[in-house]
């Protein structure tokens, strides 16, 4: 990790070196506070997925509001969770390759481990894996729910493969991923209760179908910050997967409610500092924020509080920020924050988490999960 | 640095774990040759940009070839290559902050260093770091040719900063960047040649009035791969800064030439290499390289040498495949090929490159001047 941290402790905001990677972390932690109510509230585990914030420091926070542990994408995140003495992960996702396979096993002699399969082949290769480490994986099966991406069909497919890891020496069957990904963007309450309610009746008939083989889900997991209400209150999942509620994000914040207006329950709690580095053009400033410092696969960032402000373009290295007509663009030095368009990859750009409260560098942690391999 | 390296030195490609950034030797060494010839006979310098490559191990084979030295968008690019011995850097971009200005004027005392500005404030400011650190700091005035992002206009305006520069204690004026950025991926030959063309006068122009008032440019420099072979014509540019040459990517490999068919001076040297996770989908394959692992900003990979998949859409673990009709899904657990739509986000988003030459890893080398902080 050969970045510099990009502050000290104690220092204040504006002197925080650019772009960095912000928590804002009174909101972050009303966040938190706020997705364990209303878990608790519901009836329901949430299994915060780590995807989103790639840090022990995080996980252990919402595990200590009454979290059952993590998700995570990939086994590299599970090692990074697990070395950092997270007791309890799922790999919502599926694991492919001996060496991969290996190295999941390997963390089941330090923490609770499942994984996710869709693949006849890959339950074989999953159970040779816990054989050679000579330990049990808790196998869930993944069905498509309307992603239309990985996982099987409901119903009989997925039964039949929960059979086969049941009859799986070193394997346990551990449940069903019925996460729908892509309704977690869909804009009113409305598409996104049609989306989730099919996936509900589709994982609802296959837990029936697999009750009626003997076989139980110790783990019905699913939903994310766009959809878990409609999950918590289905009766059927029993875990909560959302990510992003800890942090939130410019998308999340355009998905709109019963009343048509934006969805409030959770803060933006991370930020982009970004430096003005040139403001030489009529009308236009650039920040030294580029696509490299901020995701922008959904979406341009927002200017934080600066309405008058917009951010148009983003090359690898230059946020190219348009000033509204009767306003003065910001001066050479100054420094903005931006909501980021998608929080997962944007914090995945960076090496440091500088958390902020009250205006003051409070901690400084590293996005230890960061990084393409998995 | 925590990510695994996903190779030992002597596997087979296909032993390789995924995703992960693959560099085919051959072409790489062929276009490296091949800018070098270039510079060579067209009686330019060849400065090439760092911000693709993100490793001294890669500069130091340009500069072996007769590179001059090296472009890097930012001083934490400046710190990696200065650390690792590369002599002369040219920051092609505006540096803002005295924690910055520190950090560069600190490397003068390793190595050849330079910066730009656009901002009188700016220029102060680079003087008054150079002052504290005892160093002399060659500046060069950032003219915008095109772009419109940073840097002054041409003419005029440009004089006069270079003029404030030669008139500040420890600095040195030391030419013009002109960079037409966004002229690179013009599509025709003609729309280049008229973009690049209007940069060239504007250059020309600035050149001339500098000279008449007794400022020599040591470097004009701008030029991608894009547009170099008409800057190198100019008579104006005397510095080349191509950098994604040495690598090309699925963008790039979208310009034509003069006869409508794509320019092939440059052959695909960089690829991310995936695994196929699930294939549970029919006329789907799902590959474990999302955005994370290969951008998307410029558009969506390419699956090498295999015209039937069509990679149609990225989440942040996940690339969704189509099949085309007739042709079979690849298998789960196959390994595929891609040429990202960008290199150089593409590049920093990995740990490592794996350099394979005839089908065997022959060398990992860090991509050490990764992430967003700069």
């Amino acid at each position: 990790m050969l970045q510099h941290p990009p502050a000290r402790i104690g220092m204040r905001e504006h002197e925080v070196d650019t772009p960095a990677l912000l928590i804002d972390l009174d909101a972050f932690e009303a966040n938190l506070d706020s997705m364990a109510a209303f878990a608790a509230g519901a009836g329901v585990k949430l299994r915060a997925h780590a995807k989103t914030h790639k840090s022990p420091v995080v996980a252990h926070a919402q595990i200590a509001r009454g979290a059952v542990g993590q998700c995570v994408q990939k086994v590299a995140e599970a090692e990074i969770l697990a070395w950092g003495g997270v007791p309890d992960i799922l790999v919502s996702n599926e694991v492919v390759g001996a060496d991969k396979l290996a190295r999941l096993a390997a963390l089941a002699r330090i923490c609770r481990i499942a994984v996710c399969a869709d693949d006849a082949g890959q339950v074989a290769a999953i159970g040779q894996a816990a054989a050679e480490a000579g330990v049990e994986l808790r196998v869930l099966v993944e069905i498509d729910v309307g992603a239309g991406r990985c996982g099987v069909a409901p119903g009989p497919d997925a039964v039949a493969l929960a059979q086969l890891i049941a009859a799986t020496p070193h394997l346990r069957f551990g449940g069903l991923q019925a996460y729908h990904g892509s309704a977690q963007h869909l804009r009113t309450i409305g598409e996104r209760a049609r989306a989730i309610g099919a996936a509900i009746d589709a994982t609802r008939r296959t837990v029936e179908q697999l009750r009626q083989v003997g076989l139980t889900c110790d783990i019905v997991g699913g939903a994310g910050t766009g959809s878990f209400e409609l999950e918590a209150a289905s009766g059927v999942y029993n875990e909560l997967q959302a990510g992003s509620y800890c942090f939130m994000d410019a998308d999340y914040a355009r998905n709109l409610d019963e009343d048509g207006q934006p969805v409030s329950r959770f803060q933006h709690a991370l930020f982009v500092l970004g430096t003005v580095m040139s403001a030489a053009q009529p009308g236009v400033a650039v920040l030294d924020v580029g696509h490299k410092a901020v995701a922008i696969d959904s979406g341009m960032p927002v200017i934080w509080q600066r309405p008058e402000l917009t951010y148009t373009g983003a090359s690898d290295e230059h946020g190219t920020l348009r000033v509204a007509a009767g306003h003065a663009a910001p001066a050479v030095g100054s420094k903005l924050r931006l909501v980021p368009g998608h929080c997962d990859p944007t914090v995945d750009r960076f090496d440091w988490y500088v958390g902020i409260r009250r205006g003051r560098v409070e901690c400084l942690w590293p996005v230890a999960a960061r990084g393409g391999f998995s």
